[in-house]
């Protein structure tokens, strides 16, 4: 029983929804060259609270609960102190969800791809009553890493945010800044999407491989929320900005090409990176989402279906823009699960 | 008589020093492709008032004076009215010193390299009695432009600020970076500097060609001022940043090669660009170097000696890292501006 393995300030809980991010089949397939195996993915995790350890006081048991992209960091470093524990320059710096640093001790980290996790307290979310919980997930990766850079480079109510790639960020940052009060243009390669954007929220949607449309949004925007994952030019988005704006790369690792800094010189631009966002504004999107009904648009799948999902991913071929949420339950159901003889991986030892 | 022609609101002025800067050279020879021939180059202005027009009361005849990088802009956009003329989002946008828009009349702007010149009273700085004329000119351009993202981007009292390329601009900005409070460390290829640059008020001089130099400076910098005029890998400048750090690009048009944001994204680095600075802080500017005893390196030139100057600049065969100052009393006194017959090019029509 999972329950008696919590300790003081830990929070156990029963896995009952875990989203499927796209990095999840980057880790899977080593494909950054720094998978541990085992290696069990999902940093998008839900479920209900079974256990509490000493000292625990911000969740009961039977909470609806979510744990994000961290468990773990040095809780004392200046940027732990100013709650953005991912960015943590402690010694270990944060802990990863899964696949997180195997220092001290070299055990690893198993994420949400389970029936029950523990995780502690001071990274454990709670999940509004009014947000379904199978929406949660995504919002605790897609939708934090398109909120924190609208924050800390303080997108202002009124101002112009475009959104650049709409996939699973660009598809919660067009709700988010619209929540904020933006006005949101989303640029999409797809012309036949432009209605289903402007429902999303979009006030404006301009085809980016359409040179002329491209040269008539020039100089309209304060904020680029970049979400492009594959390399891609640069300069025709630095043409958009307006003096003072900010282009915010987020989600992407690849390389760009080569580029002019001049527009950044004539027109004071910033091009910047974001990584996911703290614990604290974790919360805050939560509360928002379900404040403002934005909801990412998600498709449950059943664990016996995850290799699909993965294949799919890996290679471009999904349709829509929507985020895979595993029905955990289907993994509590599953002969490999049920079996008592199945493969066990050990337990990780808790941060 | 140029007196007799200072308009209302307007500073005529006799020129004793013009400073030479690279953008000269540039736009002298049309490389930008933009030049509007005849050109008179030099926005690097000093000299003393010899009258002015109705309405004026920021200076008398007698004072000394200087013009930097702009004569007009709107005056009254949102840009114009926070002191950044610089960034003028008017319908002509800002007026340079030389090879201004010539909107709407056709008319050029001519700069520096000339016995008067006639400026708005808003464009004319003071330069503070502290300060030797000859001093000023390069103040107004090179000191600004490395002064002014300091400024905009707050670094503080005990940042550490890194100055990559040592030459017209990287001298004045560890010399003020220093006057703020930062610790700083500058970044040479040349070795043999290291002793002058520790002179120049360097904390630290890092060969930029040694990778273990390179490496041990890693995660150190809250700033860089980037000057490399030239293309060049930015991932090693990239690997200096502390998290939040911002990379400054100035004076540099040239295309950078293919990048990884990947440490922009986990550190939330910012890669900005910056263009000179508004008048008033180019007013604070001066008073700083005349306070602080901070000095461009400077070497004065007859008029005579332009073109060997250019040529050497535009070879990068000067040696050292000064900024040629003209002596204007060489143009006064020279046969082709003593001789009434001597070709003459058309007043420009003021701003």
């Amino acid at each position: 029983m999972i329950e008696k393995k919590v300790g003081k300030g830990e929070v156990a809980f029963k896995v009952t929804h875990c989203g499927v991010c796209h990095s999840d089949v980057h880790q899977a397939r080593n494909d950054w060259g720094n998978t541990n195996y085992p290696c069990v993915p999902g940093h998008e995790v839900v479920g209900t609270v079974t256990a509490i350890g000493e000292g625990v006081s911000k969740v009961k048991v039977g909470d609806i609960v979510g744990v994000g992209c961290m468990i773990d960091s040095c809780q004392k470093c200046e940027y732990c102190e100013a709650d953005e524990e991912n960015y943590c320059q402690g010694e270990k710096g944060a802990t990863m969800t899964y696949n997180g640093p195997m220092i001290p001790n070299g055990t690893n980290t198993y994420g949400g791809y389970t029936t029950d996790l523990i995780a502690r307290e001071e990274f454990i979310l709670k999940v509004p009553g009014k947000l379904e919980p199978e929406y949660a997930g995504p919002i605790m990766c897609a939708g934090i890493t398109v909120y924190s850079p609208m924050r800390h480079w303080d997108l202002k109510e009124g101002q112009t945010l475009g959104v650049a790639g709409i996939g699973g960020l660009g598809h919660m940052a067009i709700q988010i800044g619209k929540a904020l009060g933006a006005k949101v243009t989303a640029f999409t390669r797809d012309a036949d999407k432009e209605e289903e954007l402007l429902e999303m929220g979009a006030d404006k949607v301009v085809i980016s491989k359409d040179d002329g449309q491209m040269k008539q949004a020039a100089g309209s925007l304060d904020m680029l929320i970049n979400t492009i994952p594959v390399p891609h030019d640069l300069e025709p988005y630095i043409n958009l900005m307006k003096p003072d704006g900010n282009i915010v790369i987020v989600g992407n690792l690849v390389k760009f090409p080569e580029f002019s800094p001049a527009s950044l010189v004539f027109k004071r631009l910033s091009i910047v990176g974001s990584l996911i966002g703290g614990i604290k504004q974790t919360q805050e999107i939560l509360d928002l989402c379900a404040e403002k009904d934005i909801r990412p648009a998600i498709k449950m799948i059943d664990i016996k279906d995850i290799n699909e999902v993965f294949e799919n991913l890996a290679n471009g071929t999904t349709e829509g823009h929507f985020r895979h949420v595993i029905d955990m339950e289907t993994l509590r159901n599953h002969e490999a699960v049920r079996n008592e003889d199945s493969e066990k991986i050990e337990d990780p030892i808790r941060a």
